[in-house]
Order: structure tokens, then sequence, then C-alpha cells
């Protein structure tokens, strides 16, 4: 079997993460409607995101900073310090909130973890992702778990040959076609994209539907059967 | 030789971190004095810190978050949004003050490297940890760097084992005899102290100054001397 090692991306794939996104972000709109509609509100909170995402980086605290930093300025500091306090408390809530893993996860983690080793790479807040693999119940798969600041065609190449024979036997799988397929392909790994019915906007892409390594999944638990199919 | 690799902490130990945590702390009081004194102040944001720790984690942005909440409830939210500003202002400043490297650094990790494999090993946020290495210019001197939730005992002989020969061979050099000193010797490693002038409140421990395998040096450069004599 070619492919031993599968590398899998954990938020939305794993577990819901832009759900709870969502739910922050409609609730930020709520607050802040005096000031401004939920179009403009989102146009302005994803720019202060991505200003902030070389000093912040990714994950659910700095996400918490910007939305503080946007009510701010879209204000122009008349939002309501009840208002600050709620935004801060929804933050809060978003890093404690309960982590569901995805239908079909555990059997599919179960069978997969029978042939191949496991390793989570997963952007995003340390101390946050490590807290939420805990919670899942599913950290037992795991032979590993790689929490990068980047995922680059670097990364995984460095991942793959530290967990095994390198890229060229390796599969990622996730839901970002930025993150988790291009740079992967790249390093000349296998990837599956499994795709979840939201994507944050800073990781657009289209999907490399040609590409002979590629594959479009509709869930986690196909991804066995596809691996079964390399020769 | 019996010490084969040397983990080595960094804030406060290869850069100065503290002293930027405390001048932050320092416009804090000052920005929130007209609702209480300095000592009070500090209790308050001590105790926010330590309630959100199991939430935040280590490092500048929950700090920045903890800071914001404190101001929220000191002044039973009559704090105004310029001074929010302010402190979102000067949390932003912390992640992208200059990293200076402390005196002699440089020299000791070169003269370290020539003969033993070094690891970074430290807390806080896997991101700005990242920057700060690579903004320092002491990337080059490192095998590995390794950005962990908690600095426990099992932690170090993870590590250890995965970069050398175990916890046996290895010594572990910081500022924090809670972080740093403590859990090292527990894993069987040697371990050296070197004090920073300031330690946060929530890593001030005593130092085992009787253990063999410990020592207390001035500077990061006399670890090189030290490990010479170890047999």
């Amino acid at each position: 079997m070619s492919v031993r090692i599968v590398g899998l991306d954990a938020d939305d794939t794993l577990w819901h993460s832009e759900k709870i996104f969502r739910l922050t972000h409609d609730r930020f709109n709520e607050l802040l409607a005096p000031f401004a509609d939920s179009q403009t509100l989102e146009a302005r909170l994803a720019e202060t995101e991505r200003r902030n995402l070389s000093v912040f980086g990714y994950g659910a605290k700095g996400f918490t900073l910007s939305m503080l930093e946007t009510a701010l300025d879209v204000s122009e500091r008349k939002v309501t310090t009840d208002v600050l306090a709620e935004i801060l408390a929804a933050g809060r809530e978003m890093m404690t909130h309960p982590v569901e893993p995805l239908p079909g996860v555990h059997a599919a983690l179960e069978a997969l973890e029978a042939e191949h080793r496991l390793v989570l790479i997963t952007k995003g807040d340390l101390f946050h992702q490590e807290s939420k693999l805990a919670a899942s119940g599913l950290g037992e798969f795991f032979s590993g778990v790689e929490i990068v600041s980047e995922k680059s065609a670097d990364t995984y190449r460095d991942v793959f040959r530290r967990y095994g024979e390198g890229a060229e036997h390796a599969v990622m799988a996730g839901n970002s076609v930025r993150s988790d397929i291009l740079p992967a392909l790249e390093a000349g790994s296998y990837a599956a994209l499994i795709p979840y019915p939201i994507v944050w906007v800073n990781e657009a892409a289209d999907a490399p539907t040609a590409h002979p390594r590629f594959k479009e999944l509709e869930s986690l638990a196909d991804l066995p059967a596809w691996l079964a199919e390399i020769p």
C-alpha cells in the first residue's frame, strides 16, 4: 500500500468550528446593528482580521480581539461597554464550546487507524486546539499532533518526513482547498477534500479537480475506500 | 560527554518578555487609576488571568483579553471606550515589540551549538513565539522548536526522547523554577536556572539548590562551562 500516513485537518474536518464562528458573527452583527448593517459589519470585521493575521495568527483569541477592535472602529467608539462585555463573553463561549465530532468521524478514524498512522495537522491556537482534541475524545487515534502556524508545502514535507516515509506516502484530508489540498499536492502527497458547508472567506479557493492525486469525498467515511484504490 | 541535548526556554531566557509585560501592566494601571489603586488593579488582573488560564492558555493574546475583562469589571463597566481602545493597542504593541536577545545569548548559543543539539522549549502562543524566534535571528541555532501548552516532567521526557538519547542526556536552561527546573529534574535531566530580575507571579517557586543535577548560573554564557564539568 502506497499511502502509509494520513494527515487530518481538525476544525470542520473532525468537528464543527466555522459553525460556531458563524453563530458568533451573527451575535456580533446583532449587537452592532445600531451602527451598521450586517454586510458592512462583515466586511469591516474581515478587513480587521486580515490586517491582524500577521500579528495574531489564527484562532479564537485573535478573532475575539478583532471583533472588539471592529466594534470600537465601526461605532467610532460610541459602542457601550455592555456590548463590548458581551463580545468578550461570546469569544470566551467559542473557546469553551463543547466539541462535537462530525457524523461518521469516530468510525472513520477507527478504520483508518487500523492500516495507517494518523497525524492531526492544524493551524490555530495551540492551547485551544489541544483542548478541543482532548474534549473530542479522538486523541487516542493519533500518533502525533502538529499544530502549525502556516500550512505550506514545506510544512507537509517536514511533518510527513518526521512521521513516515515522506510526503509521497501520505494523504492529507481536510476541508480547505487552500490549506489542506493545494500545499499537500505540491509537497507530493495525495489530498482528499471533504467540503464543509461554510468556508472562511480567507480560505476560499478552487479545487484542483483534474489533479491525479486529488479526490473530493462526501465524508471522511469515504476515505478508507479511496486509499484502498491507490496502488 | 553526558549531556548531548540542551533545552532552552525562550521568554526571559533568550530575550526580554516580562519586562514588556511589566510596561503594559504599568500602562494598564495608569489608564484605570480613576477606578482603583495599582495594588488592587494588580490583584484583580492576576485573579482574572488565573481564572482564564484554563480557557486562554499562556501568551499575549490571552493577557490582552484578561486586561479588557478586568477593566470592565473593576470600573463596573464605567471605563470609556477610549481606554479600552488603548488597552487593545497596548496588547497589540506587546505582540509587535522588537525582539532583543539578552546580552551574551548569541555567543552562548554559538558555543553550545558546537557540541550539542539545541531545542527551544517554550509555553505560550504558537504564532507569537514563532514570530519572536524569527525576529530574534536566533532560529538557525536550533535543531527543533517545541511550543508546548504545559511544561511537565512528561513534556521534557517526550521532547528529549524525540530529539536525543532521552532526558538523562539533556539539560534544561531557563528562568522559571516552576516550569524549567523542577519538572526537568523530575524527568531525570540536568537543569540550569538563569534568573531574570522579574518573575511572573504565577511562576514563582523556590530553587532546589541542593539537588545534584541543578545549578544556578548568572547568565547563559556560563552554561557551556558547567556542561563541560558534567562527567
